[in-house]
C-alpha cells in the first residue's frame, strides 16, 4: 500500500547515475497522500531520511547476477539490484524542506511515479574506518 | 514473502532496549530459506548490512503518537514506531560470519521469529557532522 508517490526527474531506468562514483543528487518530492501526511509532523528536523520504496517496473528476480559495475556475477543479496524476492528499495536522502504533505528531497534514485512504502529517520552512521565494502571496493579499485 | 527468519534472544517487545542511548549490540542468526540462500553470494564481504523485516506482531497503525522515549507525540514517520501504514522495519547489523544460509549478527532489534523481507549492503554513512536527529537530539538533551 503506498504512503505516497515520488516526483523524479528520472523517466527511464537509463537515465539514473549507477555505477562506482555515481553521483546521486538530483532533487524531487515525496508527495504523501493526504490520508498519511499526519504521519510527517516533526519531519522536517531531520536532516536526512530513509525512503523505503516499491521497484515497481521490476520483473521477477534473479539469485546470482551480474551487476552492472562489475563484470564477475554477485549474489542479489549482496548487490543493489531492482530484480530481488521481494522488490523492495532503500535510499537515503536529504531533506531539503516541507511543504505540507510535500517533502523535497535531494539524493533521488528512482522514477517518476514510484510508489513510497515508509519514510523513517536517519538517525546515525557506521563510521566509515568501520566499514568493508567486499566486492564494491574490489571493483572500485580494479576501474582506477 | 519472507525471505528467512531472524533467531533472536528477545522473545518479547518488552526485552528489546529502546530509547535514547539504547544499545543494540545483541547477537543473532539470520537464517535465509534454502530456495532464497543462493542470492548471499559474497555477501560476506562487506561488514554492514541492512536487514528489511516486517513488524509481524504489530497491530495497525498510529499516525501521530507519542514515543517510549520522549513525552511529546511525533509524526509516525519521524519515528521508529511498529505501529506503522506499512508495517516494515529497517536495521543496519554488522555482518560476524556467514555459515552457509546462515549469517551471524550483531545488533538484533526484532523478536525471535521475524521475517525478513530482505537483505542489501550497507555502503556508505553520512558524515556525522551533516547529520541533523531533530527531536530524537531535542529529547535528548533534556534528558541530561
Amino acid at each position: 500500500m503506498p504512503i505516497g508517490f515520488a516526483h523524479s526527474p528520472y523517466r527511464a531506468t537509463s537515465e539514473i547515475p549507477k555505477g562506482c562514483g555515481a553521483k546521486h543528487d538530483a532533487e524531487g518530492v515525496i508527495e504523501i497522500l493526504p490520508e498519511f501526511a499526519a504521519g510527517l509532523a516533526d519531519i522536517e528536523g531531520f536532516s536526512h531520511i530513509f525512503l523505503i520504496w516499491e521497484f515497481d517496473r521490476s520483473d521477477g528476480y534473479e539469485l546470482f547476477g551480474k551487476p552492472p559495475i562489475d563484470d564477475q556475477p554477485h549474489g542479489v543479496f549482496a548487490t543493489r539490484s531492482p530484480r530481488r524476492p521481494n522488490p523492495i528499495a532503500l535510499t537515503v536522502v536529504e531533506l531539503l524542506r516541507r511543504e505540507g504533505p510535500r517533502l523535497h528531497v535531494r539524493g533521488m534514485d528512482m522514477l517518476e511515479g514510484t510508489p513510497i512504502l515508509d519514510i523513517k529517520p536517519y538517525l546515525s552512521s557506521v563510521p566509515e574506518e568501520k566499514l568493508r565494502r567486499g566486492w564494491i571496493a574490489e571493483a572500485e579499485a580494479r576501474r582506477k
